[in-house]
Formats: C-alpha cells, sequence, structure tokens
C-alpha cells in the first residue's frame, strides 16, 4: 500500500470558458460536465483508496494550492464531497505552477521528505479513474528510483492547444514510464499533425508524481532563485480559519513562472508513463462541446435548450429560468447564462478570452464578476437592482455569521424563507424563521446569523440613495475582514 | 383640410420575432426600433395633422381593434404617448382582418357614413411620416370617386415574404392612384425576381383609405355573410371601462378571413397609391436587421451586445442585466431575453414561428408567456422562484388597485421601494410608503392600490406550500375579473 499526497492547483482564472468560468469564480468550480465541479471530480478521483492486481494506492487528505478569493469557494466545495483537504495554501498572488508547487513540496517535506506527492491541476477531465490510478500506480518504480514523473496523454487528434512530450519510442502497449526527450511547445495545425503521425509525442497534461525531496532537489539545481522567497512565505505562512496564508512578502519576490519552465525542461531525470484513456483540460467550449457526448448531428443540448436543424452544434443554458433555442446552426457554441450570452464560431473557441479582454476594456462587469458572489459565510446574488433599491437572494451555510455591521446609506428588510436566522439589530438578538421579517434601519448596527443545521435563505430587500457593496462599516468579523 | 379616422389593427399575435414577440405581448407592442414600441409609432404618425402645398389631412381620434388580453397594454401604450383613442374595440377572439375592419366601419358609419377611414396594421415600419401624409393625401381623389385604396410599395428587393399588386403600367415618378389589375399570393423566389424586373408589381401593405359607407358597400356585395354577426357584435357591444366588448355570441358566428380575401379581391372599384419610401412589416429578425441599419461589415448590436469579427450579423439584448458577445459569427441572429435566448441562422427568420411550436409542444412557459405580465393595473414580473417562495416585482399605475383577494396556500410581504400604497388587510387600511412594508398572513382578505400620482413599485415576497398564480380568490375587483 502505497500513501500517496494529492497537491491540487486550484489557483488560476481562465476566462475561455467565459461566461461561465469568470475572475471571481473561475472554470475549475464551475459545474461544466455534469452536477459536479471539476474540482470536485479532482478531489474525489484522488481520495481514498485504490487497488489493481499488482498495486494499491491510499490517498492521503489533499494540499489544496489556491488563492485568496476563492478559499471558501475550496472549503464549500469540498465539504461538499466530504473530503478534508490536509491543508489549504493561499498564494497572496498568482505566480503560476513553479512557486505554487515548491510551495506545497515544501510544506509537505517538512514533515515527511520521503512522501509521494501527485500533483494535478483541478480543472481537468479524466472520466475514467480507475485508468488514471493504474497510471499513476505504474509511475512509482521510477518516483523510487528518484525520478520525476510526469504523464502524457496519447494523443487522438492533431491538438494545437496543448504541449507535447516526446519520447524515444512508443510502442501501442507501453504502459511503463519511459524516458522523455524533450518538450515541444503548442504547435501550429502542421506540426501537430505531422508529431500525432510520427507516433512518438504524448499530450503533456502538466500532471507530475514524485518524491517531495526529489522535486526540492530540482528546484534547487534549476530554479535555485525561487527557494529562498518560497520558502521564507511557507515558514512564516499564517494559519486563518484552516486556510495557511503564505506570507506576502517574501511571495511577492517569486518570479512568475511555470513548473515547466522552471524546472521540469532542464531536469535530465524526467519519466513520462504514457495515458491511453479520455482525457481533456476543457481548455475551450469546443473541448466542452466534444466531452459532451454530441449526438448524431454534432448536436449538445445542456439545461433548458432546443436545436431545430443544428449540426455541430452546442446550445447550453445555464440558468433554471432560461430557455435557449438554435435554428439553423452549423459549428455553433452558444451559452447563457442570467447575465450574459456567448454565441461563437466552433472553430473561435480560443478567442473568447480576447472577447473577455474587450469586455473588460468597456467596462463591462459582467468580464470578471459571476452573478453569484460567493463569501465565507455563503453566497449572495442581486436579482434586480432599481432606482434607489435594490433586491438580493442571501443564502448563509449552518454555523455561519455574517459580519456586525452598519450601513450609511441604506435601510434593509429582511424576509427569511428557509431555515432560521438570529438577528441582532441593536441591542436586541432574536430568532427570525421562515415567512418572518425583519427591519433594519439606516445606520442600525446588526448582524444575520444561522444558528441551525440547514442552509438559510433570505430575501434582502434594500431601499436607500446609493446600494453598493462598498457601503458596508464592519464592527465585528468571525472571518478577520474588519 | 380633410378629416380621417385611423383604424389600427393591433389584434395579432404573431411568433416570428420570438422571444420578444409572444402571444401574451405581441409584436406590435414591443419596442423593436428604438424606445417606443411598432404600435407606438403607428398610433403617433396617424394623429393631429399634416399639411403639404397641396393638401391638409386632420387625423381624428383613432379606433384600435384589439384582443381582450391587450386592452390594457393598448390603454398604457396610448396614454404614454399622449394621444386619446376615440374607441377601443375589443374582439370576443381573433377573426383575421375582414371582421375587424367591418367591425370599425360599422362603429363610424353609425355616426358618419361619409366618414374616411385609413385602415392600417400597427406593426410596421414606415419612417418617413410626411412622405406616407403625402402619400394618404394623394388617395383622397380616389376615395371622392368612391373607390377603395390600397397603397403598394415600391419593392427594393425579390422578397417572397409580401403579396404583390400588379398594376398595368408603373412610371418612375408616377404618385397618384392607379387601377388595381390584380392581386398575387406571395410567391416563390424566381417569381419574385420575376415581378421585380418588369417593374408593375408593388408589395401589398394591408394599408387602405376608404369612407365608410364605400367599405361597407363591398361588404354587403362581396362578403354578405359577414354582416349580420358583425353588425349585430357592433350593436350589442358592451362598455368596459373605456373599452367597447364586441359581443361574443354574434362575434363567434363569423368567418375568420382577410379582408384582402373576402373584400379586396373581389371589388372592381380598388385604387392602389404607389409608395416609395422605406417601409417594412419586420415580418422576421432579418427584417429588424435589415430596419436596424447595419455598419460596414452588416452587424447590428442593439442593447448591452459586443461583436468581433462578425458580419451580416444581429446581436441583441433585450435586457439590461444582460450582455451578449458574438465571436466570428456570419449570417447570425441571436436575441437575448431574461428568460429566452434565439440564435439562428439569418437564413431561417421565417421558422422562428415553428420553433415556437416545438417549444409549446415541449410545454416549455416561455413559448408563450412574456416574463412581465400586464394587468389592467399596471404589471408584475416574477424575480425568482425557489422551494416554497416566489420574489415579484409589482407596479402599479396612479389611482389603479388591485382585487380584493385573499390566498390558501401563501402568506405574503409587501415592501414599498416607489411610491405610495394604500393597503387593506381585513379590516385595517393604511398608507404605505417607500422602504415601509406590509405582511399579509395567509388567508388574510386583502387589497393594494395606488392613490398617488406617480406609479408605484413594490417587492412581494411570497411563501407558502404553492406559489401558482391560480391560488387567488377575488371578492371585489373594479376591473370585473371577480
Amino acid at each position: 500500500m502505497t500513501r500517496i499526497t494529492p497537491v491540487l492547483l486550484a489557483g488560476g482564472s481562465g476566462t475561455r470558458l467565459w461566461p461561465l468560468s469568470r475572475k471571481s469564480y473561475p472554470k475549475q468550480f464551475a459545474p461544466l460536465l455534469g452536477e459536479e465541479s471539476l474540482f470536485q471530480a479532482s478531489v474525489r478521483r484522488l481520495s481514498g483508496s485504490a487497488a489493481g492486481p499488482e498495486w494499491a494506492l491510499d490517498f492521503d487528505a489533499p494540499v489544496v494550492v489556491t488563492g485568496n478569493d476563492f478559499r471558501f469557494i475550496v472549503a464549500e466545495q469540498m465539504g461538499a464531497v466530504e473530503v478534508d483537504p490536509g491543508a489549504v495554501l493561499i498564494e497572496p498572488e498568482g505566480r503560476n505552477t513553479a512557486p505554487a508547487i515548491l510551495a506545497a513540496a515544501l510544506h509537505l517535506a517538512a514533515r515527511d521528505p520521503e512522501a509521494i506527492l501527485l500533483v494535478a491541476p483541478s480543472d481537468h477531465v479524466i472520466p475514467d479513474a480507475a485508468a488514471f490510478h493504474e497510471a499513476v500506480a505504474r509511475g512509482l518504480s521510477a518516483v523510487a528510483e528518484g525520478r520525476l514523473v510526469t504523464f502524457g496523454i496519447r494523443p487522438t487528434h492533431a491538438e494545437t492547444a496543448y504541449g507535447y512530450l516526446e519520447v524515444p519510442g512508443l510502442p501501442e502497449e507501453a504502459q511503463e514510464p519511459l524516458p522523455l526527450r524533450r518538450f515541444v511547445e503548442k504547435p501550429e495545425a502542421e506540426a501537430a499533425a505531422r508529431m500525432l503521425a510520427k507516433g512518438t509525442f504524448l499530450w503533456n497534461a502538466g500532471i507530475f508524481l514524485f518524491a517531495a525531496k526529489d522535486i526540492l532537489a530540482a528546484f534547487r539545481a534549476h530554479a535555485p532563485d525561487l527557494l529562498e522567497p518560497v520558502e521564507a512565505a511557507v515558514r512564516e505562512a499564517r494559519p486563518d480559519l484552516g486556510f495557511l496564508r503564505l506570507a506576502p512578502g517574501p511571495w511577492a519576490r517569486t518570479r512568475e513562472i511555470s513548473v515547466d519552465y522552471a524546472v521540469m525542461e532542464k531536469a535530465a531525470n524526467l519519466s513520462v508513463v504514457p495515458y491511453g484513456s479520455a482525457w481533456s483540460d476543457l481548455g475551450g467550449w469546443d473541448a466542452v462541446w466534444r466531452e459532451s457526448l454530441p449526438d448524431d448531428a454534432g448536436v449538445v443540448l445542456t439545461g433548458g435548450a432546443t436545436a431545430i436543424d443544428c449540426r455541430d452544434t452546442l446550445l447550453r443554458s445555464d440558468s433554471q429560468q432560461l430557455e435557449i433555442v438554435g435554428i439553423g446552426l452549423r459549428n455553433i457554441m452558444a451559452v447563457a447564462m442570467n447575465d450574459a450570452v456567448l454565441v461563437a464560431d466552433m472553430s473561435r473557441a480560443q478567442d473568447v478570452r480576447k472577447a473577455v479582454e474587450v469586455l473588460k476594456a468597456k467596462g463591462v462587469p459582467q468580464a470578471g464578476q459571476f452573478p453569484k458572489d460567493h463569501r465565507p459565510w455563503g453566497w449572495f446574488e442581486s436579482l434586480v437592482v432599481g432606482p434607489r433599491f435594490q433586491v438580493k437572494r442571501i443564502l448563509v451555510h449552518p454555523g455561519a455569521a455574517l459580519s456586525l455591521q452598519s450601513h450609511v446609506h441604506r435601510s434593509e428588510h429582511w424576509i427569511v424563507v428557509a431555515g432560521t436566522a438570529r438577528v441582532t439589530v441593536g441591542d436586541e438578538v432574536r430568532l427570525v424563521t421562515e415567512n418572518e421579517s425583519v427591519y433594519i434601519p439606516l445606520g442600525a448596527v446588526h448582524r444575520m446569523e444561522n444558528p441551525g443545521k440547514v442552509p438559510m435563505v433570505l430575501i434582502e430587500v434594500q431601499t436607500g440613495a446609493y446600494v453598493g457593496e462598498d457601503d458596508i462599516i464592519r464592527y465585528e468579523d468571525v472571518y478577520a475582514r474588519t
């Protein structure tokens, strides 16, 4: 039985899957395929234990590396799949994969330098967990020899959105670790076709298996400048509500660089385990379309969607209240949410990122802001904003509490529609349950808590001259936001 | 100065402009081009007076013929453009144009058989009102001779969605009434091209000018079976809150038939006034695109819309909260609303109707129901429906009142966010103003009124086991709905 500690990278904030993936709620946390998010699927895939005829793996509690804005989403989503993290490291700022992996390795090596780490992005699709576990098990012999193992996906088409790994030879049945010949950058279409034909190239999935001491040795050898600041950031990390905040001062001194550039492309001790089952990094809506099993006409319908005479088309509604209809479409992807709709030619999937830049430049809030705003205590969404008023739906997790606060410009009416709230207004504290309401006069110091065992949902109607999020004075906050 | 009474046909409920046009809120009432609805633009175009060097017109208060569901929309929209109707005739059921026009002619002839009627659909676009007034004036000489005048639009392309009018000859400068040779049904593409080339065909706009006595004579001669039931429906019409309800019994005995089939194609005394300025019946989103002045790339953006590398494409957001983005599109029309999104190839504009049939068969409420529900007293829209609760925004016009009512399954919380409400709960009546709230317990008899001079807006939060519209017991209703 080999113990393996998963290291899940969950700090990215891609925009190629806009409008579902946004800066404030990126792709890995969105339910792109099915009910579960990619992050949740990754957490579950790398939990518990797994065994084959000749191997047995036991996954330790994972270390998650993420950004400050996502820490409560991580906690909420791990809670929902009932996996406790070993640690959640908060990056003060995103610095690409090298500093993140180094921080996780240092954190784990302090306890056990021999620990075996499986480093994986949390936004990939790997439908066959058993096949993946077996590939991991096959990598262990190389890890035992002090090698850094990467996983190479057997390509199914001449993809230009992935980097490639060249190996000396690749028999069809090869499953054992192979020596790596070289990394190849994302190719042009022609080069991709040549590599596919040659048959000795694999997709670089960015998934790694190694012992903590070996990756640290590799960093020492190939990216020594990262060691001092990241060591300091880990050493001076501050525990905060179950998260571990890497120290911002030292972290600011790290370079932004990928682990491939910083270490892997320079290391001589790399092995590649070929992986022949399905894999995708869902790098665009075309990939989501492909992974969603199109019907005979090439049509994928998700949510309330209707296609009439369409071919090779994705029609997707991500809102219960929204119906999307396509007529006579060819090679179109259309994704509709409550606040944003994307319609694009399928060949332009990689340009969605560009579109988001255009929206940002126009000052359109949908460019980065998700309609549901996740907070330590739950989430809220704005239902309607009008002149001098706003209506919000607010969900508070069991046991959670909002800060003790007041507003200068608005009064609030709260109507509880599910669960029970404990409400403080001035000196008075009372329980408010379904179908009861509370009035918070302008200026009154107030707090909302959920003392119960089920989520509490309330409708908040704000009235006043200004109803922006920044009209808030915090007096006390269990999440240290005062 | 010639007095003319406009007769506006506003009973249709087309679905080719879904999702903006729906059974509950059809095209003529939607703000398709600019802020004003097509109905409002039609009302304004045919109001006041107009004069040229040799003519002067004075428009009487218009007679509007519409359906029961639309009567309050008609009243509200005419109020907004400050034109009072001469009469609003309510058709118990839609029967196409012949019975509607006959009813209006009978209603007006009772007062003055010599009255000159200008009958027009209320969902057409005629940008140049002055040119149209001049065309009307040119038709008067023929009306004076007892002729029925129709208007023929000089075609700009080989359109297959319109019927045609053939005239014996059509010099480029012809503006005076010409004799009609024959009506031509909507043609195939080839026939349309032939007619365009021949140069003696005009589009049939369905706009007519005649004396009341002459159209009655024509009905008597060519569709005598319609006279008895429509005469009875007008004679027994019941005034109701400023509307005139045609009697449903006799109305049920009328045939459903267009005025072209019933009368015009048979009458020998038809004249055609050629009309050379822009006109469109906005019969599909492709027409809306064309009339919205596409830019050099053929792109039309309406509302929050962004196009990247698109050509010949309509991107339209009809919600303030919704941003639509198109990338790399060719010949696509995409229309987004809060509850429904249409994406179609431009060539399939006429198939939108089919799509609505498919949605209807699937039981999708968006097929026919508009998100804003217009009522005699104002409108409401559902903001969110959850388990055991619903949140609505409600607007009540000044002076209007909802029925005295109660509910079996739900309690209601009302929070006024604009204006002032007079609220009855049980025996108590009180004024509730901005930022005040009221609780309506389950079963309590209650009423909401707006006694003020400005619209009253409130947020209603319903909680209970069932929050459907049909949980309502009405005790008193100023709109006679008990």
